[in-house]
């Protein structure tokens, strides 16, 4: 059974029974949300001990998903295990391996071994790398070498695997007359329709989606149903392309929950700051409620070096209007492969955009921990603030180079906190006087 | 005259001209919303030479203040100098000199002779630490002392002051009934609110208002109404306290424009995500459309050594919803005074937001330059993108560390910009085979 088959059997699985106390919600109520599609709670059956569970999903708190892995021109192991361990500590609820670098097995074996978050993988890459080794060619990929790689995931404890479903024929040519600035800048999606066209045939993860589904149901692997088409420059939001492959997309969540697989959709991408609420909200009614997983969104094009800020503010925004999974973008992002800093910086960000649209959403204790946090910052209990804040180590760090004795050196004894009480301190001497 | 009168009169002034230049409006346009108070050119009268113009307000590109100066425990003329650098490099439209250390009156005029920038202050620091230091407490101020500082400044061509003229002995009434968790975080704020507890007074600004106008208009000096009792925790945003101090500063919007004094209005502060819209929608209606400062806002409470991102994520969408000038938040926030490295990480993650906000505004020119920048990114043009970017130097650096031959480490060979044009080569070939 998988979880969802579990919950509509009225099953409290001991996943579903930890990742509820997490959430601190009831766990029948988070049964019911995963019942129905709404939430979803990856947990690969072969991968149950040793290791966190998430659900992510409507009205939880908002996970945070950080992106790891090689590519052919920048492959080491040790940087990865590092880029791991920084997420993990950095506070991700998820991590992608989406190594394309040699070994790539190799790789995905020793962070699945050191992982205690979720676990995804894009299996297009390794069919694809594969293909290009032995047949000197990403188009020598067949239906069959693709289903293997998923297969191979599923059996080793993948959790969640992106598989790019909805990048039709039909979604083609809608990109086609679409005259995009970007074109495509999934690499999977790249890789696919590249293959396609290529074949002039239709996409295998389409054409064998219900084989693909017998292998998520048996394994309990969730399905991230991949936007190949997602829009790679603000110009390209909302276009033809990107539409019609989300309505293949929402079909494929109906389809995915009747085989009883836990099913997310993925999202853009690179968005104009008034059209992310629009975004989610046009996922949202057409996936059912499906969890909604972004990439960003990123607001601008312009500002490498700074996507993890650009991603923040759109992956907040996101978030409020009812997105459920962040995927983090590093300060590296459009520029070459993040080192173990850049994913935490990446990660941090996001986090901070999760956590502020966990206010908003009324997560249970999200609000509560400002509040109790802004009653330390009120009292100067540096102790206490550095200690509950959401990046502890940054926050001693500017304390050690800020602190003036018990206010910090952005005012000095003009410190507000320290007028506030004076001023109370008189006004209650004052009041005794008078009595 | 001031920009206000002048507009009114008709009459286009040489600064309404090169701030309309920069805008890419017609001057005539931006002339009708300086003439309804609707957006404000700050331009001192005695400071018309050597230096740039900008305009602030509705429909316009949003703005960016660095808040720059000392404290009594952190004071170094160089480093602040070295910080007015850094910030007019990265991009900032205005900066305040906000020092409260030694020799307050020698650090402002080392910038001010330096600024091209907009350039404000908060006179009220001035006149308490003037009073404390000849008299050994702030609470020695007086009304004239605080006029003659405003007067001062005036005359030494700073074109904005932040005089928090709203907080009335009503307004904190309303404070001591609210059971805040942080009370009052402005400092200019704290001092008055002390000041007028220890004498039983009402604030000098308020009583004062109409010869503080009358110092405005003589030399142009834009008043920026300050929210002495803005939120500082999330807890704290849209109580009564907040919004009566609004009240009363809508009316004093309505009495500086009778008087031909431009003004804009400061606002919040620590501010949750799903209140910035409601905050900004507030402000917009009860002022009339005044120009709208932001300080952040911050979305989270808990993030101290990231409050550039947390203001980034706050300011993008209060500037989405209309606020026109946002503050600058440092990722020293809370924890001391920024050195110019903090200075330029903020200001480029202010200028983040309000480009984001730009292109959702419909500014001329911003969606335009996204676009050109993605059109060269699909082309793998890293020249242009690094002369392109928000920060060509980040970019650049960017670049250098993740640079592959042609494409970058994060995909090598795989870059979907190098699939993609190897898809359509093979298509135009297949194509012209077929033919």
């Amino acid at each position: 059974m998988t979880q969802l088959q579990a919950a509509r059997d009225h099953v409290e699985t001991p996943q579903l029974a930890a990742a509820a106390g997490r959430e601190r919600v009831e766990p029948d109520a988070l049964r019911e949300r995963i019942a129905a599609g709404r939430a979803a709670l990856p947990a690969n059956r072969n991968r149950l001990s040793g290791r966190d569970f998430c659900v992510i999903g409507e009205g939880l708190s908002v996970k945070v998903n950080a992106n790891l892995g090689t590519s052919a021109t920048a492959s080491d192991l040790d940087a990865e295990i590092a880029k791991l361990e920084a997420a993990e500590a950095a506070g991700a609820d998820a991590v992608m391996d989406l190594s394309t670098g040699p070994e790539l097995a190799r790789v995905r074996a020793a962070l699945l071994g050191r992982a205690r978050a979720a676990f995804g993988t894009v299996p297009v890459y390794e069919a694809a790398v594969e293909a290009a080794a032995r047949h000197g060619s990403t188009r020598a990929m067949t239906a069959g070498s693709l289903l293997d790689v998923v297969r191979r995931h599923a059996e080793e404890g993948v959790d969640f695997v992106t598989l790019h479903c909805g990048l039709t024929r039909r979604a083609l040519q809608a990109l086609d007359a679409s005259g995009r600035v970007c074109g495509i800048v999934s690499r999977g999606g790249a890789i696919l329709a590249d293959w396609m066209r290529a074949r002039e045939a239709e996409n295998p993860l389409y054409e064998r989606f219900e084989d693909l589904l017998g292998i998520c149901a048996e394994h309990d692997v969730t399905l991230s149903l991949g936007d190949g088409l997602r829009p790679g420059a603000l110009a390209d939001s909302f276009d033809d392309a990107q539409v019609t492959e989300l309505v293949e997309l929402a079909a494929l969540v109906r389809r995915a929950r009747a085989a009883g697989v836990q099913v997310i959709v993925e999202g853009p991408g690179h968005v104009p700051l008034d059209e992310v609420t629009a975004q989610v909200k046009l996922q949202k009614r057409l996936c059912d409620g499906a969890p909604f997983y972004v990439l960003g969104p990123l607001v601008t094009d312009i500002a490498p070096g700074y996507d993890h800020i650009v991603g923040a503010i759109g992956g907040a925004l996101a978030a409020l209007a009812g997105a459920d999974f962040l995927c983090y973008v590093t300060p590296s992002e459009h520029l070459g492969l993040p080192g173990p800093e850049e994913v935490r910086a990446g990660v941090v960000a996001s986090r901070i955009a999760a956590h502020a649209a966990d206010v908003a959403r009324g997560v249970p204790g999200a609000r509560e921990r400002d509040e109790a946090f802004s009653r330390m910052r009120a009292a100067l209990d540096w102790p206490g603030m550095i200690a509950g804040a959401l990046d502890p180590a940054a926050a001693e760090a500017g304390h050690a180079r800020g602190q003036a004795g018990e206010v910090c050196s952005m005012c000095g004894p003009l410190c507000v906190f320290r007028t506030n009480r004076g001023s109370q301190e008189s006004q209650e001497s004052n009041g005794q006087a008078g009595r």
